[in-house]
This record gives structure tokens, C-alpha cells and sequence, in this order.
């Protein structure tokens, strides 16, 4: 019997960039069976509310590049971050965590997210996470 | 006999959300018993300086929400990225680390530094730390 | 016989702060005979092709400092992150990856990218390459 490998991804950022490197390595670990786990926070959070993701853009270094990038993705009819999301999550191999000091730094409620939520957790969470994860990266 | 755990923490950002987002996980560690390192390199060596962590702000993609977090901060009572650091200290868990070539690329010098800092170290300390560590993120 | 310890960087940043801490990193363990991975992403990418390294800056945060910053490097006559990418090449210890789902996102061809690139890849070979890394990080 082979051992279940794991991911653990916390994402910090809330710019698509990020959002689209976090979710591709998320998405490739699924497909070949790894347990993945997102745990957002402070920008990435925010990414979570409903409707949010949808309006991801580029951070403010690269925002001259975002139109661009926009067009390029629905010609090569790339899916979305949240599409990639809920396919993610339709593997049952996704857990999903929002950050509940962040939540409450920035009055977001767990009626503001996304269903595909599954747990409201602390710091703690995040290190029992990571502690048995293959690899553990901060985006 | 349960073995130490340890996190090892690269901190190359200085903007207050990732301050923040270091400091309560690294905060969570250390009254968990983990052994904590954190190792201050370009923009997060900046904040070593004394009287700067204090004026820590947002990103410039997220520059618009700063007065905002820093109200609601004050509202919750939150402590300060420092008052975490020196709790952390406190604790005895915590080795703080400022980066060598950093500090000569910006002509920093040990008296600038505040006091809490332990270890003047170049990058082959991070390779040391980072080696045993259970944990490793750079941020 | 000792185990040849293993770097793995994902490279997702494309500005001068992140090149340096990046490849003054892998220099090191280079220089201490590790093997060293450099997984180029979204605007680390961007930074493989030909002339672009040279021209790297500061992030919007930091951009007022960039020249300071340039003047003191000259001044110390460090090496461009050009430079140190060669050098590491030249240990025969560093294998260089260029992201193929960004290279199709942004209309980035093989013969746009420097020489020293070993292989164009996705995101299943960061897997591959992490899965038995001593140290992972993303920057």
C-alpha cells in the first residue's frame, strides 16, 4: 500500500498570479492523488468571499499587464481560479480552511464565503497541517 | 521523549500583513513548544532597525486598506508585529537571525538593529536551520 | 556516504529583491554541493528571457529605492543575478525549469529563453522535484 501524499498550501496572496500558481500545483496534486490542503489568509481570504474571485487581478507591479493577461486566458478558455476551485473540491481530495483571525480583522462572516469552505480554523490548524505534510509552501 | 519541533522562517517581506501572518504563526509555535527561527533578509531586515517595525504598512496593491486594518487593530487590542516578537522572545523558544549581506547592501549596522536580534548570519545559517526544521516557509 | 542534500525554489517573482534572495540561497548550496532545483513561474519566468534578467527592478512598494539599491550593488561589485544563475550552472549542480503553462499564457517560445534553461515543464515535474527535497520554498 503506497502512502497518501499531502500539500499543504497557504495562500496569503489574493492576486490572480497567485491565486492561478497556487491552484495549478493544487489541481496537478489532485489529479495524481494527493490530499491537498488550502488554508487562506489575509489577501487570499479576502478571495474567498462570494463573488470575489471572480475580480482577482494583478498585484500592483504587474497591474499594466492585467487586460492582457485577461484576454489570453479566455482565448486559451483557461478555467478560472474558482472553476479550478470547485473541480479541485469535486475530487473530495480538497480540504479547504479560511482564517478565522483574519475573518475577524476584517469583519468577514462565515455567511460572506464561498460553500466550498469546509473549516473556520487558527494558526494551530496550520501547523497541524504542515507538520506531517510532503510540502508545505506559503504563496 | 517527544522531540522539539521546529519552525524556520525566512522573512523577506517587511509590509505588515506579512509580518502579521509570520508572527502569529511563528506566536502559535512557540506556545506550542516548537523551537522558532526566524531569519530577517532584504525588506523584513528593514524592519529590524529600530522604531521601523512600528511603521510597518500594506503593500502598494493593498496600500488603500491601510488606515482601515490600523484602526481595527487598535479596536481589537491586537498587539503589535514588536510586542509579538518580544513575547516570543520572552518564551526562550525563539532565535532571531539578521541577514549579513543585506545588511552591508543597505549599510545596516549591529547598533541599528534592535536588541532582540541574537545571530549577525549569511545564508549558509538559513541552509543549517532549515535542514532539521519541520517546517520551513519563506514569506 | 553522505546523501546529496536538495534545494527545490519555485521562482513566481520576477523583481531584483526576490532574484537576489533566490539565488544568493541557491549559490550557497550550491557551494556547499547540494543539488539545486530553479523551477521559473509567471514573472520569475518572464526573467529567463534573453535580456530581461539584466533589466530586473523593484516591486511598486519599493520602486523609490531601486536606484540607491543599483548604485551600492555597482559599488560593491556584486554580481548580477545573471551572473550567479551562470555561476551555479558552471557547479554542474543546478538544473533550471521553465514553466510551460506560463510560456502558453504570456506567447513565450524556446528560442526567447536564455540558454541556460534544461527543461521546459509543468507543474507535475515541481512535484516530482519537491516530493524528495531536503528544503522547499516558493519566492
Amino acid at each position: 500500500m503506497v502512502e497518501t501524499k499531502k500539500l499543504a498550501l497557504i495562500v496569503h496572496s489574493g492576486t490572480l498570479d497567485k491565486l492561478l500558481s497556487a491552484f495549478i500545483l493544487g489541481s496537478t496534486a489532485v489529479s495524481i492523488d494527493f490530499e491537498v490542503h488550502l488554508y487562506f489568509t489575509f489577501w487570499g481570504l479576502m478571495m474567498l468571499k462570494k463573488g470575489e474571485m471572480e475580480k482577482a487581478g494583478l498585484p500592483a507591479t504587474y497591474k499594466h499587464m492585467e487586460e492582457q493577461l485577461g484576454q489570453k486566458l479566455k482565448e486559451m478558455n483557461y478555467p478560472t481560479p474558482y472553476e479550478m476551485l470547485k473541480r479541485m473540491k469535486a475530487s473530495g481530495r480538497l480540504k479547504l480552511y479560511a482564517c478565522t483571525p483574519t475573518m475577524e480583522m476584517f469583519g468577514v462572516t462565515r455567511d460572506d464565503l464561498i460553500p466550498e469552505v469546509d473549516t473556520l480554523a487558527g494558526a494551530p490548524t496550520i501547523l497541524d497541517i504542515t507538520a506531517d505534510a510532503d510540502i508545505t509552501l506559503i504563496i
